[in-house]
């Protein structure tokens, strides 16, 4: 998943086909997956049965294969999107819909220099390492040793593990870098932390979180003035799936009512009291 | 806004200064907006007076400035959703919020080769040209003479021109490329052009569109079954956006209701009828 | 459930306490509602143990009792939307935010003649019988013998059901009514029926119908120019639910995402030709 | 529009055409609206020119009638939607959509006696005492004359004065009635006036409120809890419009994001200890 220059057609033709180290997604019916590192002579267990690495290799990606049971599935190169909707988890995950409206928003591309807190199960940090690419870093702060195992173990999983410094500390006492172009917070109180996020954001930088509670977004709404934060921005995203079927077009029965309210704001190189007059004179 | 390498703590110091050549946003009352070039000698025309560009560079990116009119100005690095929002267009753009979702959902980023057409005025190509990185290419094709010109010019003014191949040409033809990891169209009929499309991307690959009404959504699925491709999904993002006002924590009165119907399939190698089959097996 | 004339201040008081006849609530724990029809002598069985109905009679509405078990419960009146989303049902119910909006929207109220096809479980028929009172009537069609028994015994349970005229019958040969104000179908094909529609309702009269798929909505727009309603509406509904907790207030995890498109249309005294003119000079 | 026994075929008939006294809409091209009384002698001015009260008289409910120049307009009855939408107002006016939600869910219905405050234009007040029919009576409460005059003079409209009691009074005295079947509060600090609505409501009566902020939300929240309400539920209604066009059916550009947070809550006949740990229970 390494950022590679664009392939010659030889190249290209060699990606196609599955081969050893590759992550790939095994996908059966109902949509199931499972997310593999092939490896000659390893099998994949499945609840439809056994399917070796070796006939997996060699294969064009998007192909059928069966299990020992007679069972299909497709192997398919997994997005990044894939990839966060099956990453081993303690934690809720941040949802694909959200992570790439953050990403878009905060303008995080190749070359950004981010800090995230906490790091969860990584699903955020996985999707900061593949954006940012290899001239760009995540600096990833979680406090509790055993969530950072799991986000590091998934970062390896994806090989990108060298485009994050994970940081085992409670953010209490602040970031160790400075001049970073973004840093988002996905914890329960980001409204305690903003001297901390203004002190290690350059100038203009972009602040974001998520928070699942309007008792949350107001909190931090409060801080986020007091420590001259600017063009605070809230919002949520409703994501609805339809069903694809042609002669049957409509939308799912069900849907996720709420992952959380995304807020994003800007650190401003002004005082408070010449912001919310700024602010004030907008209305 | 090219990749640039980890930056020394010296170098992000310098970065946190406007200097020429940078691409900035002034973002002035009413969260009005303008995207400008700095270059030494110039003057920015706003509804609330004149701002010299000399008095713009050396100043920390987040400072206040004011017109001559005594109106005040911010000046922020603008992300790339910034620069979609703010975009010279002939044509409906792209929303960010849909952008976001594309990119994540088709695992679109650093040394990516992705296929657009049309370009109309080249939000998504600004996009995709910020998000492969130097490693990765975009072909954007687009047969009307005027709006690949458009095009051109905000991928130049973006200074990110040289990840983008224009080809002006109908698509009825195909595409030149072959093995492209992603094609996205964002054309009224991709239900027409989904053998090219077939033949231009790599097995496995994603194919993406995006579409108003529910009738081309019914025909697109029917010709993407016709063409072998398979993990089809249909949705569509709702973004509301809150007043982030503390005390009158609400979403605001209106809203865009529909930009467009998503879709998402990937090409599979394999038979129709077998495809088929497994769909049907999977319910 | 009767109408009946404003009460005197004594009867009111009367009315406050739990008499034998009533239909009664009992909501236990985690919101589980039972609907009981008050009789002396008799008991009620829920999971959490036995309530018996002398223990009940004479209590005020709102009370709270205890079963067998020692679990709590309060006895509450319906309101017609409690009643039915508690309906014995053998068919997909409608919501109450759609009788709701369909009663409102169709000036459906006291005094009101409507049509209704088919029956089904008699949810949306206990509605319009509550609703139209005593000087209004509803005519409920339904082929199936043992889904028009089960609407019966839903609207008699109710003790509504002099207000309702139920006929079992396949509407394809029309209704047997003329001139009423309004006329619903919940079924999947009111496309084939609007000459029947017509036939039945008063010029300017209300159409309604919901509809689960997009490709059902489209071909009944298309059938009621043809037949020459207009003023035709196409909507959806989206009803999201909180946490009531003052201290956490959220929108809850997930949400019913579609329960149908509801379409809303008006018989015009007019040839389809001048309806169309009028349509497209509206444009 | 008043509250009539079932027709005859012959007093339909009758009902059908256009009579002096009714209250009729004009629709025009683009949706304009006008709402009139019919009067022999009268005239409706229009932007699209004047049309004689004489020449709608005797006319089928439904017919198209023409402008002194030449513009189209349809003469329909209104349905109660209709007239809330086109009501005079002075105020922000509740939602149709709103209004059908709160009440089938509160049971309101023929005979419901229902206390409203503020009246503000009269919108809900309308609805109201269309729906509670003639055995059913509404207690409006406003502290603002003109409003009450404004209200009252919508209700006259209608011909619908009679089964509403318009009280000039603020309600921090709380109400005259008791024993009423539900209370709406249409104000902004309806978390303050708890107390007056738990003497006026009947026990096991419902008590409902629409508020635009979650700031409000909350405070009513603790409030409800404090006054010994339970079974509280918010919730909010989203209503997508969509182009009713057979072949590019798709929602409308822009919609109405938040009209309001609906509160629904149930007058408990008990303290507050014990159901503070009834719902503490039930989770």
């Amino acid at each position: 998943m390494s950022e590679e220059s664009v392939y010659s057609s030889e190249e290209n033709k060699i990606n196609s086909y599955v081969k050893e180290g590759d992550l790939a997604q095994l996908v059966g019916m109902r949509h199931a997956f499972h997310l593999v590192h092939i490896q000659a002579g390893q099998t994949v267990h499945t609840h439809r049965g056994i399917i070796k690495h070796d006939d997996l290799i060699a294969k064009p990606w998007g192909s059928q294969i069966f299990s020992h049971m007679g069972s299909p599935f497709f192997i398919l190169k997994p997005s990044i999107a894939d990839i966060i909707r099956t990453t081993k988890r303690n934690t809720q995950i941040m949802y694909p819909k959200d992570i790439g409206f953050i990403l878009i928003t905060m303008g995080i591309g190749p070359g950004s220099r981010v800090i995230e807190a906490g790091s969860g199960s990584g699903g955020l940090t996985q999707a900061l390492a593949f954006i940012v690419g290899d001239s760009g870093h995540v600096y990833s702060y979680e406090k509790r040793d055993e969530m950072q195992k799991l986000a590091q173990e998934n970062l390896i999983n994806l090989g990108l593990e060298k485009r994050v410094t994970f940081i085992l500390q409670d953010i209490e006492n602040g970031f160790g870098e400075t001049e970073v172009d973004s840093i988002f917070l996905d914890i329960p109180n980001p409204y305690d932390y903003l001297p901390h996020v203004r002190s290690s954001l350059k100038s203009g930088g972009f602040f974001g979180t998520i928070l699942p509670t309007t008792n949350q977004v107001i909190k931090t709404l409060v801080e986020l003035r007091r420590n001259s934060f600017a063009f605070t921005d809230v919002c949520e995203l409703m994501l609805r799936y339809y069903k694809s079927e042609a002669d049957r077009l409509r939308p799912t029965d069900r849907m996720v009512a709420h992952t959380g309210y995304l807020i994003f704001s800007r650190k401003i190189h002004h005082e408070e009291e010449q912001i919310r007059e700024f602010e004030e004179l907008k209305e």
